[in-house]
């Protein structure tokens, strides 16, 4: 079980002590749930005010904090971030196969396996796949003919990535996802839809998350892009010719539909679906469940279906909502006239 | 092949019989679908009338019907409920693998298998997992480090449960399901999104059933609940956190984010959203698609995005149609004025 | 790799050829990517400009096309539809396991393997299952017991087919797709959900494509039928006894409710609804997001939520957004009233 004293706890928040130098906590929990023995935080006036009945050993807490709390304090210039960081490493080992092949996968003769790599049991890697440092791949995993991994990748069991695609380093997936599926494209001659080949790949850049059961299609020429640091949530959706730029986070069931090319540091409700086609600006933010049909400028809020600028979204509902006010007031309009 | 006698099938409705009692059928079809030697069910007045062209041999029918049918009837208080139970016995045997572990199997030395359970062909057990008696685990399932599983479960091929999961007795899963993949979360501080360490676990109670390529997340930190007798949808999504109440049905598609509590009975339709950190009331309904943005009370029946009470949303709709008119009226009313 | 001479080209387009006569091209690439010993296609009188600075060595151009290129040109009907018969024929393979079946499968000794078959590593083939010629299932997937696929089918990894369906010719699956999974059926009877019995199947005819995670339950009783020709892409669901017609196209994560019934080339945008129990007319197209909840005639394209024909959505999106002036109008009205 991992533990962190209090002073390396503070030296992760660059902050100072309050109380008890000599503790050692053991877990991170969230001020509801904490307990002996565990730190928490605690980052606005609310959540103080919770604090001072915690059963919590530690908190950070916001540079300045003063006050008659049950625990020692640790400040901190953003107690959420660090916290986090803290909850990072008292976080318990997550389960991994042993280090090696296990002896019931299969790992072609050509495959390439770096140093401290773990493939899990009935784990497939095909002809040419190379896979790096320390990277665990779990069980059942199927790794595609010529496919490259990084380093420090986590593959939880049962994911599947096609041949020739690239993934970068300290990449997670989650199970169920598939990586590399053929592109949606046919091309209707009359009488059938004809396939076409998609025979461009996956790129998936460092510090990529993928959730559960998550699909990210190759491309029909070139390749389908997905830039570092971007969090898939479960059952998204990227379809071929994507070009999805750093840090974007689409949360669950998302689908983005072919050559869609966003910026940085988009944020996507659930169910938000996009057309093909269209251009996304960096920092935009979407509210679940939207329908974008059409370009979008940096730095957008956006809601609705077709989703629409979040102030011309909330006046249309508002408007749409006085229908029945509207309605009376013709009434009385109507009422007057004839009265005249 | 199972079959009943028509004393067996009366047992079962706590009915009686008229016509022939020596029967025995071999299979429980729908109306529309019927056969000798099937039995099947009518319940309402339109059924019966349907009914008197039937080829089924038996049938099970309200209470006190009488008319001239060209089967024998069994009387049933509740004639679809004990079509479903008759049904239920008349059901071929789902094939399954033989008892014990298949000898292309992985299950680790120190797991924990019952009497009567089969494991099938390249399934994984990790280590410290238990399975309880009678179980079935198809082929090409995982099951993860310290994960229990009760007894009379049957999970189809390829369904993946992480580690410390706990799941109780008389479960159905369906294949490609993922049980405690990492919930989503993440904390921005200026430069990445920072991984939140996922800590919790998922347990499920008895006679839940999920279905195929759906997804249920591990909590951040305790446990995402699903309550006794809940039933998913194929590719439903369960965030973590979340605890729902027992036996909610959820439909296709449907997305629940983050530390969403729901009572008990709530019954929600295909690819319908709920927003974070809400509650639902017990004995609710959600038509399809609706955006659940807020806490819902008890008995509600809700619509639309965002989603409202069905009447106020129908109300609303009704109003949206009539915007053609309101505009006519107010044409006319101009005219007048103008005449004036 | 594949190569094709342009009189090769030229037959498959059944067109003529100007230009140079002894080349040979390596690949087919969009108009924006091509690249020297490249073959492309130009269309429309934009795309005819925009080939005046291509670097590909041949075209494909409708006939009659005259001007200054600086490539070879092969005349045809349709360009597009020609371009995608040469992209097949200029496709690198699609990387497949070893003919017969890999030493890490396990394929049940009465089941029937048909000449040509590839079964890749630790692959499952229960007893009584039947595999068609030249059929490549791929590392991983599992077939059930007593289903057949048919001949030229390829299954991509880790796709799991249950017991009891028929799959037809030509058949492309992808990867974490779930065919013949129960149906979602259950009878409430006053203190649980009874499980009604699926003891239908799954039927899918030629040429379909099914793509990664979808997912297409087996029917009550009868057949789940999916047509010839149909396309499904990633993330989609077929509930039970659906009945799909011919040559029908899906996109992402659209939900198909229980006993739904299609005509033929129907086209579907993303993440659209059917309500269980309805009819589609041949030839309908739905816009992305639409909620269908009742029949629908031949031809019809439809939209919103509910869905409606597209003339009527889009005169009632039109007038919701004229509210603003609605109310203006009402205010001006007002003032008038009031001076008189």
């Amino acid at each position: 079980m991992p533990e962190l004293s209090i002073q390396e706890i503070a030296e992760i928040c660059k902050g100072e002590i309050t109380g008890d130098k000599n503790l050692t906590v053991y877990c991170a929990l969230g001020l509801d749930g904490s307990v002996e023995g565990s730190v928490t935080f605690a980052g606005d006036k609310k959540s103080l005010e919770t604090l001072k009945e915690t059963k919590a050993s530690a908190a950070i807490v916001p540079a300045g904090t003063v006050g008659d709390f049950p625990c020692a304090l640790i400040s901190a210039e953003n107690p959420r971030v660090s916290f986090v960081l803290v909850a990072q490493k008292l976080a318990p080992a997550i389960p991994r196969p042993a280090a090696g092949v296990h002896p019931t996968a299969y790992v072609a003769e050509d495959a390439e396996i770096a140093e401290g790599v773990s493939i899990g049991p009935k784990a497939v890697i095909e002809s040419g796949a190379k896979v790096g440092t320390n990277t665990i791949i779990n069980a059942g995993c199927y790794i595609g003919q010529g496919t490259t991994i990084g380093s420090d990748c986590m593959l939880y069991p049962n994911v599947t990535v096609y041949y020739g695609c690239t993934l970068g380093n300290k990449i997670v997936i989650h199970s169920g996802a598939v990586i590399g599926a053929d592109g949606f494209g046919f091309q209707w001659d009359g009488k059938e839809h004809l396939k076409i080949p998609q025979v461009g790949n996956v790129v998936i850049k460092d510090n990529v998350e993928i959730g559960a059961n998550a699909t990210i299609d190759r491309a029909r020429f070139g390749t389908t892009l997905i830039g570092e640091g971007c969090k898939f949530d479960n059952l998204t959706h990227v379809a071929h010719n994507c070009n999805i730029g750093e840090n974007c986070v689409f949360a669950g069931l998302v689908g983005i539909s072919g050559s869609v090319t966003t910026g940085h540091n988009v944020v996507v409700g659930g169910q938000v679906g996009f057309a093909d086609h269209i251009t996304i600006g960096s920092n935009c933010h979407f509210y679940a469940k939207s329908g974008v049909t059409g370009d979008v400028p940096d730095g957008s809020i956006y809601a609705g279906q077709p989703a629409k600028d979040i102030r011309t979204a909330l006046k249309e509902y508002h408007n749409m909502r006085s229908i029945g006010d509207i309605k009376k007031k013709i009434k009385e309009i109507e009422k007057k006239l004839e009265q005249e």
